[in-house]
């Protein structure tokens, strides 16, 4: 099933993709993409569900965060080991753990922010998956059972901000835009195996990320469970999982991103989206 | 004002300490601490209500987090000159910037939990604000405006994991029980000066922390005009701004906590905190 929020920013309702890839109005069945249609009851409900009775929703719409109110956005670094050696990282040996603050979130192709002077803004295209129940301590052989679905996620890297500024890559990582995700959340029974997932991002139209999932060290598994000593991840809880070869900061020279550049991108199956680099004021 | 959410953890009521320091039930006048009673409009509103017609609540209440559903907290890294020196950090030229899962949120008598194997868990006493609108790109002469109350937070830290395990301090500061904060929010109003509070905690009765805001290397009015730089910080947003000298990692030999140690902390006119550190399983 793939669920979406359509409409304008923060009026946002919830929808769902029908089989011949029209959108259809869940308003009478769910309030919201929101922890309540989340949870393994909700899925199970609106699985449950007659689409084709729900209206149709004709003409062009903005597809906003897949999920209402979401409470955490975790993100996994250099989780892939071809990118690892792109920016000159060592390979990890465990996952690397950060946050973006959640007001980073924006819909597939809503503008990505250039924040005032910026120089250095990137692009990482990533699998993100969205956490359906309260996950802590939980083993890889039932982890992916606290999955409720999957998305694509942008995660934008200022990186002047994220490596030169000191400290903690939150601070180039956090800025509204940041994490364009969507358009639609795939729920996990469509998604096989999440690590047989290909990734592409094209800049200005020409490719500069391939990825597969395939390539990942950590796979989604390890990710659910290992994080789940470290933090009771809660439903709603995003978490993005790396990204692929190919960034602007593992170019030489360096690329980063200007007002007007356009991205395009995806994972299979989980559809695709395009921003446009916009100044923030 | 004192604001406060008492009861169960997930039945919090709001509520309000009197001057003669009585706790009064508010769920009269407004729903809960929450994004509309911290905004200005809220916030004044409240001040104008006659405290002394509302219920009194007696007997041994619990205080759970001041602020419901906080949509992130950010944390200040190594604020205080004197607790960079004594960890070995150099002193940061520019605000450091982590998160810490909200999942870590936690009453300020709850149980500080200590995680399965935890061998270097640590206190921090610090000085917490809470955003109460929309901040993004404002001027440090603004800035304090944004601010809606203050309040002590407990930023635990397994030190191991955040720093021995590989990148990003996100992994050690996120566990759950890992971020005791109130027992009240004091509305800005009754903080005139925030760089002007001391801070103090004990572990097991004995003095391991004290300090002051005069020493801040980035007083509150840089740090919230410095963030929203970085993000657009939310109403209900908490920011904790650092702690002062005297934790366990800046001790010769290193000391760090077990379960049954008992840590009670304070700041200035915002009340105190106790917590004892439990196994979590």
């Amino acid at each position: 099933m793939k669920l979406v929020r359509f409409g304008p920013s923060g009026q946002e309702k919830p929808g769902t993709i029908d089989a011949s890839g029209k959108l259809r109005d869940l308003s009478s069945i769910v309030q919201d993409i929101d922890v309540a249609a989340l949870s393994p009851a909700g899925l199970s409900r609106l699985k449950a569900t007659d689409l084709s009775g729900l209206p149709e929703v004709s003409g062009s719409v903005r597809y906003g965060v897949p999920v209402a109110q979401v409470p955490n956005l975790v993100c996994i670094g250099l989780n892939y080991t071809d990118h690892a050696e792109e920016t000159n990282a060592p390979i990890p040996t465990q996952p690397i753990i950060f946050n973006k603050h959640t007001g980073a979130l924006c819909g597939a192709n809503d503008p990505v922010l250039l924040p005032p002077g910026s120089k250095k803004l990137d692009w990482e295209v990533e699998l993100a998956f969205v956490i359906g129940q309260t996950c802590w301590h939980v083993s890889e052989e039932n982890a992916l059972n606290y999955v409720a679905g999957y998305m694509v996620l942008n995660d934008i890297s200022e990186r002047e901000y994220q490596i030169e500024w000191e400290g903690q890559w939150a601070k180039g990582k956090s800025y509204p835009g940041f994490a364009p995700c969507g358009p639609w959340l795939v729920t996990s029974d469509e998604v096989p195996d999440p690590q047989k997932l290909d990734l592409w991002l094209d800049l200005n139209g020409t490719r500069v990320q391939t990825g597969t999932t395939t390539r990942m060290i950590f796979p989604i598994k390890t990710l659910v469970a290992y994080l789940s000593r470290f933090m009771r991840l809660m439903p709603g809880d995003i978490v993005t999982t790396g990204t692929p070869p190919g960034v602007g900061l593992g170019m030489k020279p360096n690329k980063f991103m200007k007002a007007g550049d356009v991205m395009t991108l995806g994972v299979t199956g989980l559809g695709e989206q395009r921003q446009i680099v916009t100044p923030a004021q």
